[in-house]
């Protein structure tokens, strides 16, 4: 996979500069060759090309949403211009992983997030909460984050080069196979016209035969790459003498790297502590509180969407593998003895999904299934039906905002891949022109969390609930003499206690017979004498008892649905994204068909010229969509209008409005459309309640076309 | 000032464990003196009292919404018990200064951040960014951060007690002139009922009568305690021998303490970096970028909401001094020459507003001014348009969430109190029971931070401008024959060079009449020679040169209104509490009047009983309230309809909906106010409409109370 990282730098000023960055570049993605190529273009730029050895997106077949090729490149250029994100401290060298959005990235993120708290809090009365990022060492202690929330890095002894042993071996393996294909004469497209770089990729890849036996090991070995180990994944590197094409040796084993930011909290730095890796820690600790909140009502669901920090190994692909990024969590948290049954399933049974299980990819296949997912969780390919409804919900969700639906996939992970609390989880992957990358993550967390947290604390966290008739238990139970223990026993006193609390219910009916035939018993305790020690019947009782219980007391399971905002906004802008061909022979223009609901500016006005005669119009114009709460923006440059749409079809506002002569005149304003750039002309008010209806989804364009009359006047000048 | 920490913890399951969390709290907060009072409260609770001797809240003044003392210990208890905020991490006995949001606390929060956005962002069409917290060193080293952001520390050498030095000051000298107070036989409130608390009090405030002229002293040390530098604390500690009351000594003079967190950045730790100290930086590294985008327009505003951090030295008073916390941060760019004057000031300057200025408190005084914003800045006491244009526009906003007009004043910075960025600075201060609160900070960054960054990084933070006209200069020019001058000069040549183009205008006017009269000019060189270089003619030229400027190049100047969140958000809470009394005797009953458009919940929806009738009205409301974009509840729990609204009035929840029999009948409706109690009957419909534009700020109650029949019905029961 290659990483672009292109930095902005007027030439004169910086020049120099920029150079000297190239060696704090460096260390932050060590694991990539550099080339400088310089550009011509206005104004004046340097871009870095950071090519690491693995798979090209070029030679990916991405695909826009018309279907042309994805020009990424153009893409990644528009993103860069219009400021839907860019690199962050980039003056000052820039710090991979960390993006900053400008104002179109910041707009379409907020409506993402609104989408998300009406689909899901609002719609289903969650409890939403804000919590801390800054979180004290013992709380990701005890929840396993310290010891187990941790990469495999890989380290090359001779340059310092640092690898994700998992992405290390991905990469030489792929390159290695391609290396197989061009020795067997296939196609591999090359589209590289610097010579330099393709010295350097033809000697990662020397383009050697493998047997068909090696190639199919490889295969199924890329297949379940996710499933390996550290261990397992330097066995693998030995074993295929897997090296680093910049020098020639082999890396070291993998080790445990730990991806979670450390910091100290208080003036003394007397209280160590991370930065949170994920926003659910919170929403579990808060639980007694969040239950009282409810009333005790059961289930219930919490969510929170906040920023979450993980020091990724090797940052790369843009938005898509960051160390700050934005999640929304929803934490589920439901009876486990109701079999995860969910009283709304029946409203999405038939909602189709595309799946990937985990026996399928562990065969070394990607062979997926299209089926509703009430017939999923029918067959058990889906656990329960509270997992299958968030399945359907978080794709009815990623329909709702614009993800092309061709290009959604659910993934069941591996035994070895999952968190280490998680007991199931899907993922909902998007494709891109970086391949099929997890933006949802849907896990059943059991009880994990909640019983490691109150087994730290002493805190109930568990649900107690009152039973419609009371239950009645009968045991054996052993009654022990504590006044007397001490005298007699001394400093081994509790360690007999302990023994005999600690005794099955099978040993205790021996041991009661026992009792009352001899009068006393002979129980182990190691340490204690020889191991034997005898105990008198004026010491303790052994007795059948009958209890009747009123309250069932239990932890509740948690299912969660985990989004990571950036990778679903990056994945939409790609879904979205198209270019309009020109007759005239200028470049392509490209367009980015979020809709509306998502679209950072929902209007675009603009007066035909920069006369003065507009300006109460346009006033007018404003306030009332501002009153209908519609966003909009005036263009009121000297460029064509043509030109002004153009430049806002790219930052994906849907709607356009032109005031020209007749508005002066009669009042009326046109309507444009950025997909079909068609036209309709009607009254001011009308046009603004055509926007509202189209903006809130009540209405289509189809709808409006045939409401209004269509205006042609200004199409060649559109155009 | 009295911080209270309350620890919800069901006794039972907890007891010992909270008591051995009282070791761990005190770490945090190891300046206070802790008292343990029990509560009989159902659920049981245990209660920290973390009294510091500073000034106690219970003996301030403050009032509610109605003009009744504030009970400040109901308030947090309702806070507590509704979830509105809750200490962090409290099952592992929480860290301070950190807080946790709960649903309404949440929804508060959301609603404010959206009317601050519409108020601010949408507008003023501000280009809203979304930075990282993750900061490299080097940002901040060259912001001042580093070396600059920071409280003064002392700490005490007998038991290791740490204070922030100012509040130590502050606390000691208020305590002795309570005890002046108490010696003169002047009135002092005493509302403990804890005998042991008595004592330690009447330690610390030994009832010793002072001097006139000491308690004058004392009082203008205390009118201006934010205006002294840690030398000056020393010297203050010193001079009046401020003891721990704890122990008896002196702590040690005060030190800085840098308020950020430290972390490091990737693999390797290889970038040493901080978490924000707040939003600014972000802004302003990437000014060029957003005036690209802005298409070179100025003056223009980027604006950036997120969470900022600062490592308190000892964090207290619940959400007003605590250690992440969510800002809203504005960066207004302006031309120095252009006065700082702003286009729409008009529309502001009848605004009036209460100002404290600085002279005023250099003065020992605390006398506030109340006058419109045009004479503030007519008058000099506000020193620009743009600077009194925000000053209004915070005052207007904090007036449109429900803030109370008369606990706002606007408080001039001292010099020594001032950011070192600043140059400049008002705050917004709201009244509270912990006294006046800064709550937005208004400074004038001058071009500062775009200067200091720009220096450092060489990338151009500056506006180029066209001149309506070029401007032309005539100045002495030097030119250096380069080449012969290496030759000649050897390694003394870039000292020569450097001396000749450092020469003043007036100087080379002198050398260039030498040159041509001598054919050579000799010049001071410290350190080449004797100090006396020859240079002669065929090496340099000295002319008088006309040079024509086309464009301007300047750093634009700041104006940051900088909003603390949680702050604003729990002003607004004490601002708009009140009780409602009841005439059968039972407790007083909360109500939060904040307006509609914060409220987090607009709607309470309760049928009169749980029978089956209800649920396909409740269905039909829900689905309209939800369509018409407005967030409801249900409660359909069995507690009187009155119980239920009292719950709600408590969450500041404004309508409640009521269906009742007669809603069967005829599907009519009641609408409740909150504040009022009063209602109206209509149809669905009808009502909903009435909601909306209550809502929406359209209509006030008394215009729909006009517009519906008022309904008395309940009355009764709703009481």
């Amino acid at each position: 996979m290659r990483a672009f990282l292109q930095i902005v730098s007027p030439l004169s000023p910086l020049g120099g500069k920029v150079f000297q960055n190239l060696r704090q570049v460096r260390q932050v993605a060590p694991n990539n060759i550099y080339l400088v190529q310089r550009f011509t273009t206005s104004p004046p730029r340097l871009r870095f090309v950071l090519n690491s050895f693995t798979k090209d997106p070029l030679e990916m077949t991405t695909t826009t949403l018309k279907g042309d090729l994805l020009d990424k490149v153009a893409l990644d250029a528009m993103l860069r211009r219009r400021m839907f994100y860019t690199p962050s401290f980039e003056i000052y060298g820039g710090v991979s992983g960390l993006y900053d959005y400008g104002p179109p990235g910041c707009a379409l993120q907020a409506n993402i997030i609104d989408v998300w708290r009406k689909h899901f809090v609002l719609e289903e009365d969650m409890l939403e909460v804000d919590c801390t990022a800054l979180t004290p060492h013992d709380v990701l202690k005890t929840s396993g984050h310290v010891d187990k929330f941790a990469d495999w890095m890989c380290k090359d002894p001779k340059n310092g080069d640092i690898f994700r042993a998992d992405h290390f071996v991905e990469a030489i393996l792929e390159s290695r196979l391609k290396g197989d294909k061009e020795a067997r004469g296939q196609k591999v497209e090359e589209k590289e016209e610097d010579p330099k770089k393709k010295k350097k990729k033809s000697k990662a890849q020397a383009a050697v035969k493998l047997d068909d036996a090696v190639v199919k090991e490889y295969e199924e070995i890329l297949a379940r790459i996710d499933n390996y180990n550290g261990e397992e994944l330097g066995e693998l590197i030995k074993k295929y003498d897997l090296r680093n094409p910049a020098t020639g040796v082999q890396p070291t084993p993998p080790m445990a790297f730990n991806l979670m930011f450390g910091t100290s909290i208080g003036p003394s730095s007397n209280i160590p502590g991370y930065l949170r890796p994920e926003t659910a820690q919170g929403q579990f600790l808060n639980f007694a509180k969040l239950l009282d909140f409810n009333t005790g009502g059961m289930p219930f669901a919490s969510a929170s969407i906040g920023k979450a920090y993980r020091n990724e190994i090797s940052p790369r692909a843009g938005l898509l593998r960051v160390r700050e990024f934005l999640m929304a969590e929803i934490e589920h948290f439901v009876d486990p003895e109701s079999h995860k049954k969910h009283h709304r399933f029946h409203e999405v049974e038939d909602v189709e999904l595309v799946l990937l299980d985990r026996h399928t990819q562990l065969s070394g296949q990607t062979t997926v299934k299209k089926m509703a997912i009430g017939q999923a969780v029918k067959d058990g390919l889906v656990d329960n039906e509270t997992l299958g409804y968030f399945l359907a919900r978080i794709h009815l969700f990623l329909k709702k905002i614009g993800v092309d639906q061709s290009k959604i996939r659910f993934r069941q992970h591996m035994a070895n891949e999952m968190a280490h609390y998680a007991c199931d989880c899907w993922d909902a992957e998007l494709l891109t022109s970086s391949g099929w990358i997890e933006c949802v993550g849907c896990a059943d967390r059991s009880a994990y969390d909640l019983s490691v947290h109150a087994k730290k604390t002493g805190a109930p966290l568990v649900v107690r609930e009152a039973l419609a008739e009371p239950k009645v238990t009968e045991q054996w139970e052993v009654e022990i003499e504590k006044k007397k223990f001490g005298p007699i026993y001394k400093k081994d006193g509790k360690a007999i206690e302990d023994a005999l609390l600690a005794t099955s219910q099978e040993e205790l009916s021996k041991l009661a017979k026992e009792l009352q035939e001899n009068g006393k018993v002979v129980i182990d305790v190691p340490g204690v004498g020889d191991g034997k020690v005898e105990v008198s019947k004026d010491l303790l009782a052994i007795e059948w008892r009958k209890r009747s219980v009123n309250h069932r007391e239990y932890t509740p399971n948690v299912i969660e649905p985990s989004f990571g905002i950036g990778r679903i906004l990056y994945s939409l802008i790609e879904h979205t994204y198209w270019t309009r061909g020109t007759e005239g022979g200028d470049e392509a223009r490209g367009v980015l068909s979020v809709p509306p609901i998502v679209a950072p500016t929902k209007v675009l006005v603009v007066p035909l010229s920069k006369t003065k005669d507009f300006a109460p119009f346009l006033r007018k114009v404003s306030q009332k969509l501002r009153s209908a709460g519609i966003s909009s923006r005036i263009d009121d440059s000297t460029a064509s209008i043509g030109k002004r749409y153009s430049r806002n079809d790219e930052l994906g506002t849907p709607f356009g409005i032109t005031l020209d002569f007749q508005t002066i005149k009669d009042g009326t304003i046109t309507l444009r459309e950025r997909d079909s750039t068609s036209q309709v002309r009607a009254e001011e008010d009308k046009v603004i309640a055509a926007i509202q209806s189209l903006v809130d989804g009540s209405k289509t364009w189809t709808d409006i076309e045939k409401e209004l009359p269509k205006f042609e006047g200004q199409e060649l000048e559109v155009r």
